[in-house]
């Protein structure tokens, strides 16, 4: 019987080969998956103990079938079909950019990020790493932020279980390395014409179990944070292009990953623009699936405007530039880093939960994403925004609130409403954009009232948001024409407004 | 007996002639003031039922000797003497700039602005401004904006008492106008030739009620608030060159004046940049007392570098930017509006109590003073900000504890600490500044502790400032060193440092 496989779920064909030289360097593997109106060719990769595997994502439902390319000939030439079948309920494809500034899936379903970030939560061993999966499901978060690489920080000085490479850490780190971002190669250390399959199975294995609870994977490619611990801030460039070129083999084929070509790449001391540029055009290239490709800034911006970036992956604590950041890229802006919700030391890890959801709201009613993380300081030194664990802070759960409005906005994305002044006087219109649905968030502002000027062509519900308390309260659904709203005078107060 | 004056008050000759012709345009008078070592020439006025003045401010003590000029022989070749003697108590001088970025008064006495606004309140009659003047007596304040012209504005539609020209409103203003900047000048509805001394009367007697409750008086002498009302906003270069010199002749001689050019200058559309810098020039030129000059924006800031500006008077809501103007101005920053305290519909008059305190924490942490005001509508609409009467908001008696704080600074201005970066394993100094005294501000930010590297050779004290609760907390008086301070946990804290 033909197996059956969802569209947009991943087809694995595994093949067994033995044969002299390196696996990784020496082999090369490929299929064509064809379809009666389209043919995909894409890579396979070497997974270890005799084991080749190439994987696909169909996305045309009806019979599939494929045929290997190698230079090794027990791996050429193996053909093969596949039935791709429709997909189940929560199966919507994969995100993609729609009407220049917004998200969806494949199916058409609007995607609204709300994001969060563990940066290593896979490299904490399988009690956290469950605990994690546990927090995440129970959480409102759909897309979550974390690395391929172990990271080297202030709370974050354990060793990962195993490395990427084969190899070992041969010096004791230096903690006077802390913060300087030098570059410390160790290419002394690790073997890097190999791969250590089991390291990166392990990252297969946290990105299906995201995919399960609904969670997009933005896989951080490159983070700085290393140190000297590892090096692996220094990798060669060549071998770089082989990491890539294996990830995009191995992981390309699920459909919640996102590429994140950096944290911070600004903090690289060891490459240049154009090195970031030609390993985001090689995944443009070879990517057969065009998953999203951001990079992620410290403190000045990547140029987004570049054809290879889909989207704006910022981290700014001034959310009030976003209309400027519209204005320049003109694509999705997701700020992955505001600020995140804690108590620690440093600045960006000791908002308050009423500041992270405030920060929350300004974005999302200003057109654009904002991530959660949080920094808690707490015996075992688990703080979620690393390492995952159990979440104990105030904005979760408001973030869960704010989530469920947004996506009860009928239309993809939403428009924003700009209220008119508030001259008692002027009955004049002219004043503000008139969407048929609108968000408007007063913030740290208390207006007693609104004057709003609504079109007279039908009538509209008005809602006043509590954005703390997390009430929704019916100001009026017969609003029409120059209206005037009572509103609380108190700050964190959003209204909706609705047509009939 | 020779006359007493306290030096920095003001000596008054008053005049009398009648004369044929106009007494604003066709007499001069100007007396020379002389001491054993020095000579000031300054201008006489008319007042009114053929009374002039010559007012004149003395900053030596000992005797003076005047002699008048006048092309009017009965005003001409007056003279006389009196003794300038030490100043009591209360009495400091004239406020000045000291050490590039702060102020100080004549006798070297720091003077930290703790400013408000209220536009118009010397026009609201008597009543209101008794009201007035007895809140400011209770308050924190030690500097208040207003104007010498009316306003009109959302409420503000109110007529004064009389006018600073003999004519008449000759037409009932049309709201359509409110908020069209566009030019509507009505010349012919008031005779320019000529000045109505009981107006400027009262600009005396409203300056030196704040004198004699220790506040300056940020004049502004020039606002785009006219929309048609009067043509206050259009009066022509030649008048408004005649208006500064009565008004330096008049007030240049109360030690509490400054001369504020313009409230938003950007909103005038019949005013070009070099219009304001040949009125300010005049000034700088006639003003013997050489009291402080600023120009205060809407949007864009008038180039504060000019060096006919004695500091930046600057409209943003955004303190983070201060450390870029000092950068770029090297100047007292004085953010004479970051939004102002109330619940009306628009956004820079709703802000929270806690946001005002807030803002004001932020700038003056950052050394810059920060300027309250206050929007609460009441069924009178005298709202603060622009009529005076009673405040009733959150933040004053906030920004009452925090002048207080400023003022045991021992130093003129204060310095800023900077706090080190958290880890725990770095133990490096090199890190912040290290001066005897710091102020430091988390705002928003809740850390629970911080690690500061103060100087090995002496011992620190600091104190744990709640700025909303208004305590001080001391958190040990023996640091030295890299010290961890732990801290509450919530936003809105300070730390102060001081050397023992």
């Amino acid at each position: 019987m033909t197996k059956k496989i969802e569209k947009w779920d991943y087809f694995e064909l595994e093949l067994r080969a033995t044969a002299p030289g390196n696996p990784f360097l020496d082999i090369t593997l490929e299929a064509d998956f064809t379809h009666t109106d389209k043919s995909v060719r894409v890579a396979g990769f070497f997974d270890g103990e005799g084991v080749y595997k190439i994987r696909f994502m169909p996305d045309l439902e009806g019979s599939w079938h494929f045929v290997t390319h190698s230079n090794l000939d027990v791996l050429d030439n193996k053909s093969g079909s596949f039935d791709c079948v429709a997909p189940s309920e929560k199966n919507h494809g994969v995100v993609g950019v729609i009407n220049q500034t917004n998200f969806a899936f494949s199916d058409g379903t609007p995607y609204h990020p709300v994001g969060t970030t563990c940066y290593v939560w896979n490299l904490q061993g399988e009690a956290l790493e469950k605990k994690t999966l546990e927090t995440l499901k129970e959480g409102p978060f759909n897309k979550i932020r974390f690395c391929i690489y172990p990271k080297r920080y202030t709370f974050n000085y354990n060793e990962p279980e195993n490395y990427p490479f084969p190899g070992e850490v041969k010096e004791k780190w230096n903690p006077q390395h802390q913060d300087d971002y030098s570059p410390r190669p160790h290419d002394d250390w690790w073997d890097y014409d190999y791969f250590n399959p089991e390291y990166f199975q392990h990252i297969d294995d946290c990105v299906l179990a995201l995919r399960d609870l609904g969670i997009e994977a933005d896989l951080i490619l490159f983070h700085p944070y290393d140190f000297g611990a590892w090096g692996f801030d220094c990798i060669p460039e060549k071998v770089n292009n082989r990491i890539l070129k294996y990830l995009v083999a191995r992981l390309g084929a699920f459909r919640n990953i996102w590429w994140s070509f950096a944290n911070e790449y600004d903090l690289f001391q060891n490459k240049a623009i154009y090195e970031w540029d030609r390993y985001m055009k090689l995944v443009e290239k070879i990517d057969p699936y065009h998953h999203l490709r951001s990079i992620h800034n410290c403190r000045g911006f990547f140029d987004h405007s570049k054809s290879w970036i889909s989207h704006c992956s910022i981290q700014s604590k001034d959310l009030s530039l976003i209309p400027k950041w519209f204005d320049e890229y003109n694509k999705p802006l997701v700020i992955d880093e505001c600020g995140y919700e804690g108590n620690i030391d440093r600045d960006w890890g000791n908002l308050t939960g009423k500041e992270m959801v405030h920060r929350f709201w300004q974005g999302f009613s200003l057109g654009a994403y904002v991530g959660h993380g949080e920094t808690y300081i707490n015996p075992q030194e688990n703080l979620w925004w690393s390492k995952g664990g159990q979440l104990q802070g105030d904005s979760t759960r408001r973030i869960a609130f704010l989530r469920k409005i947004i996506e009860e906005f009928p239309e993809i994305g939403f428009s924003l409403i700009k209220p008119t002044s508030p001259s008692f006087i002027r009955k004049t219109a002219g004043c503000g954009i008139y969407p048929e649905i609108g968000l408007h968030y007063f913030g740290v502002h208390q207006p007693s009232f609104k004057l709003i000027n609504l079109p007279e062509d039908g009538t509209w519900q008005i809602d006043i948001i509590d954005t703390w308390e997390m009430t929704i309260t019916n100001a009026g659904s017969n609003f029409s024409g120059l209206c005037r709203v009572d509103l609380p005078g108190k700050e964190g107060i959003a209204i909706r407004i609705r047509k009939n």
